[in-house]
Order: structure tokens, then C-alpha cells, then sequence
């Protein structure tokens, strides 16, 4: 069995043809169309998906094995696409998994993705069924990389974890008796927006002290940005902090201990109130994961002290750029833990 | 069918027997021995139990559904108390379900409960197991609350919900997608510990700014204490602290309110988390949910902004001192919704 899995965010748009042991049989990317036009965004979606069938060596005639899974009319009335008529390897393509930037609106099947002007409330979901002909899967981005290191990377076999993905933004999603947790609306896992400190920064969300005001790549960026006034290479961005870091500059260290220490009391918190296993940390800031390590677990200790959370727990995920569309596969390949049944 | 079900606390030792539809059929309670001999404590629990036996007209001699339900031997043999050689209303007795003080080991199936001294890893569920020849199911009380308030109370019929109980420590449960969440060792739910504050108080845990810290009846009454100099009566209590506010105390108005938001903050902040249908709130500052409510939603509203999250969720329990033994009976009478199988 195998899956077509689709990631899509505000840089590139991925895709990739997924086995069941989670090898990856073929891919393409495109990047993500700066276009105000929806469809020319659907094109580049769908670009990035037929390249990913051609590589995988899904091609154009052969046997009907991806049709007879899904469709019972002839190829060409069903709108499937030439690359769909056959699959190498004699695989089925069981469904397709998409791992998208929110929002989203997982019941309706859209997406309104922040760094997507493009798609507000677009019906990704419906869409790629109907040229696909195949059952579609969406979920939040962040959900996937917890998908996917749960599956394959950081938290094997583990039963209780937090994935977090800490870039532009902190997204994350929650992995508790090994099954992905959805919540009321399929919300859960938001640790991005966990409110750290009474008088933390206003986030973004109109909320007061959240997580993501102090620690996403943005805040780190902008802290450090305030905080210096004249240098030669400004601190614009997180990597470039971190950098900074690592080359000894105060006011970036600074600025990187600061994130992490608001991580780590965030994560404190969710083991104590969860009791997790691990916590996984993805996403750009996560390559600054040896200046982030010391003072996280340090906050962490502080802020965690009962004898079932008191131990920090926190690991760098292993998966890297490719969690998102292997999370988007699992949820095809493996819906008994990773496709809660409410969403 | 029926339970018998046991609440373990530092002031009473309840019992009761509840049918499969939460009625409680008999029901007796004894004060907690201050004793430091075990076996007096457990002789005090056996009372209760036995007392409720008697008044749900499981008397000595009758027919013998209990016993062949669960033993193969006659009564006097396998040590059976007179008590449980029948079961008045054609009922059978399915286990015992004990929800106690904490600590507690869910594993080995002892107890530690801080305000039962005699008690330190006493093996209460083997001990019952023994004297009454029934299977034990035993967890955590403020658990126990959340399961009765989701089977007969506040969150009747909702998937997602927190439970908290703050009195003399904050306690809590979480159910999710419909059933119990025990987290990695049976400890999910534990909010008192989430610290909701870098630059707040120590807890008595050892971590720093924890909720327990700043909203039990134990801190309110502290911290009322603390701020007030000369006065008639002291606020000694939460309870005393509670009647001066409503009397129009500033300082002890100032109190509740401290509490409230802190409680606000960390419901919030799980909400966020966790995507909630609705957080339940009982113990004895409960019974100042009047004085709670308001200032608990705007500091709600303050940490908690996003779609989903925004509106405050937070109800008063709805089943008082009963809700630990509806509780406990409910882990015997619905185990597929709320006995984990992990635990």
C-alpha cells in the first residue's frame, strides 16, 4: 500500500509517494506561487503531486490498479489524470495525505493558509479528490510533524508525546495513548498559543504572554532586533540570531536563551499536566537545538518539580524537512492512530 | 448491576453502593482515624464500606449472586465478610472502585495520601481485593470527580473535558475524545502544578509559580493572611476568606480574585492546549463560584484569543460531596470510557 502525500506551505509545496514502511518512492517540489490567483496555486499543488507519481514511476497507461481501488468508470470520464492510470512497483495508491499551514477548517475541507493570500477558505480537500479520484486526508501541518516523528523519527513507539514545530510561527499537536488527540474541533496540540507569563508580550492572536510571542523565529528575531542598535549584519532573522549566537554576540544569546527558556517552562507545563513521555521539537529554531538545549531543560526543571514530570524530556526531531509529507502519509497508511475518528 | 465505591479522603472515608445508572442505592460514612497504626485506617475503610453494604440491603446470609460472580469457594473459606453472601435488589456487585487521596502508585496499587499519615505505600487495593473477594479499580480522586461530573454532572455528553477540584490542593482529570486520558504513568490532569507564573510564588512541589500556589484554599487563605494586619476575626480559611468578601472585605475580595485569575489563566491555557468543550470546576472554593466566575472569565478572555478558544468554558460542578464515590463506582460500571486500559 502506499500513499500520495501532499505538504503544503508558504515557501514550497511538496509531494511525495509514501510505501507503508515509509520509504519514499518518488518526489516533487515546486515553489509555492507568489500569485493572488487560486488556481494558479491548485496548478502548482497539483504539479508538485504528478511529479511526485512520475518519480515514484506511476505512469501513463499500464494496469488500472489505482482506478479499481477508488472509481468504476473508464479513466478519462472520471477527469483521472494520465500519470494515475498505473502504479509502479504494483503498490495501490490507498489515498492521498495533505499536510497544510492553517488555518484550516478540517470539517469543511479548507484551508486559509497565513503565508497563501491566495486561498481563503479554499477547498483544497474537495478539489484534490476530484482530480485525483482518490479519498483525501487534511490536517495542520504541525499534527503532521508529531505524526510523522511518532511514526518514524524522535518519539518511536512511544505512547504520550508533544510534537512541536517552532518557525515563523509555534504550532504542535499531541500524540496521547498512541493516537493523535483532535480535540473538540481539531485544534488540539496549539501550544503556540499557551499563555507563559501574566506580563508576557501581546501575541499576534490578541492573546497576552503566548508561547509564540516570545519563542517562534519572528519574536526571536524581533527581540534581538530591539535590543541592538548599531551593527554591520542586523539580526533579522532567527538563523541569523543563532548564528550570531554561536559566534559569541551577547544580545543574540540573550535573545536565544530567552526563547528557550520560554519554551521550556510552555513544555513543563504540558508534561505536567499531560504526562508525556517526550516532547519533540521541529522546525527552523530546532537547528539551533544546541544553543536551545541547556537553558530549555534548565527552565524546565524549574517549572516541572512532581516526580513523574521532574525529568526534562525534550528532543530535537530527526525527520528535518521531510515530516511533512511523511505525517501526511501516515495518516493514510496508518488511520487506527493517527486519523482520530471525529475530524 | 452495581459498584461498590470508595472515597479515600484525609477527613472522611465515604461508601456507598451506586447502580449501573448512577443511583446510590446505601450508602455510610466514617471520619478518618488520626491514627499512625494502618491497620486502624483500613479497619475505618472496611466500617464504611461495610455500612453501605448493610444499608443497600446486602445482608448476611440470601441468596449468593455476589459471590459467583467473582469466587468459586464457599464464603467462610475465601474470607468473605458476612455482608457480601447477598445482594438486595436482584443487583450483583460488578467490583469496587476506590477513589483516594493522593499520592498514589495506579501500578502497585498502594497509597501515600498526604493527609493520612498511617498510610505511607499502603497496598489498598490488594488489601480490599482480599476482604471482600471482588476486583479493585483505584485512581485518583480529583480523576474520580472529573468521571462523575462526566456521567452525571456538568459535562454530561461532552467529548472533551477538563476537571479540576480546588480545595486544599488543586487537583484534576481529563477525559478526552469521550474517555479517561491517564497519561505515561496515570498522572494526566495534575493543573495544580502548572506553573502559570515565571515571577510567581515557590510551591510546596519545589517548582515555581504553580496555580496550587496561588488559587487553593490553602494560598488563598495565605495570602490573605499576609495582607492583613489588625482584625477580629482572622482569615484563616478560604472559607473565612470567601464570607469576608462577599461581606465586602477589600483584601479578601482582592484574594478571591487573585485566585480566580490565576485559575482563569491556566484553564486557558489547557483550553488552548487541548481544544475543550468545557472545564468543570469543584471542591470547596467552588462553593465560591459566585465570587470566582467573573474575574476567572476575564482573565479567561485575557490569555486565551483564538477562534476556537475564546469563549470561556468554565462551569461549577453539579454533584457536591457525592461526586467521588459517583466517581469511583463509575470506573467499575463503565470501564470502557473510563478505566484506561494502561493504567
Amino acid at each position: 500500500m502506499q500513499a500520495l502525500a501532499i505538504d503544503v506551505g508558504g515557501t514550497k509545496l511538496a509531494a511525495a509517494v509514501v510505501s507503508d514502511s515509509g520509504r519514499i518512492l518518488g518526489r516533487h517540489q515546486v515553489p509555492t506561487p507568489r500569485s493572488d490567483d487560486a488556481a494558479t496555486v491548485f496548478g502548482a499543488v497539483c504539479q508538485a503531486a504528478d511529479g511526485a507519481l512520475a518519480a515514484a514511476g506511476i505512469e501513463v497507461g499500464g494496469d488500472d490498479d489505482v482506478r479499481a481501488a477508488t472509481v468504476s468508470g473508464p479513466p478519462e470520464r472520471l477527469g483521472l489524470p494520465e500519470s494515475l492510470r498505473s502504479v509502479g512497483g504494483g503498490g495501490t495508491l490507498a489515498g492521498i495525505g495533505v499536510a497544510t499551514a492553517g488555518p484550516l477548517d478540517a470539517r469543511a475541507g479548507t484551508v486559509s493558509p497565513v503565508n497563501i493570500a491566495a486561498w481563503r477558505d479554499f477547498p483544497l480537500r474537495d478539489r484534490l479528490a476530484q482530480r485525483y479520484t482518490l479519498p483525501v486526508r487534511m490536517f495542520g501541518d504541525a499534527v503532521a510533524v508529531t505524526v510523522a516523528e511518532h511514526w518514524l523519527g524522535a518519539a518511536r513507539g512511544l505512547g504520550n508525546v508533544l510534537g512541536m514545530v517552532v518557525s515563523t510561527g509555534v504550532g504542535g499537536g499531541l500524540i496521547l495513548g498512541g493516537r493523535v488527540v483532535p480535540g473538540a474541533g481539531g485544534n488540539a496540540g496549539h501550544i503556540g498559543h499557551v499563555s507563559i507569563d501574566p506580563a508576557g508580550p501581546l501575541c499576534a492572536c490578541g492573546g497576552v504572554g503566548c508561547l509564540e510571542a516570545v519563542a517562534s523565529g519572528t519574536s526571536i528575531a524581533r527581540w534581538a532586533a530591539e535590543h541592538t542598535s548599531d551593527r554591520k549584519v542586523p539580526l533579522r532573522t532567527a538563523t541569523a540570531v543563532a548564528e550570531a549566537a554561536r559566534a559569541g554576540d551577547e544580545i543574540a544569546l540573550a535573545a536565544m536563551r530567552r526563547a528557550a527558556e520560554a519554551i521550556g517552562m510552555a513544555v513543563a507545563g504540558a508534561v505536567t499536566l499531560l504526562d508525556l513521555d517526550k516532547v519533540v521539537i521541529g522546525g527552523g529554531v530546532a537547528h539551533a537545538f544546541d544553543l536551545l538545549a541547556q537553558p530549555m531543560d534548565a527552565a524546565y526543571r524549574r517549572y516541572a518539580a512532581l516526580g513523574y514530570a521532574a525529568r526534562p524530556r525534550i528532543s530535537a526531531a530527526e525527520l528535518g524537512g521531510d515530516a511533512g509529507i511523511l505525517g501526511a502519509a501516515a495518516v493514510v497508511l496508518r488511520p487506527d492512530d493517527y486519523w482520530p475518528r471525529n475530524v
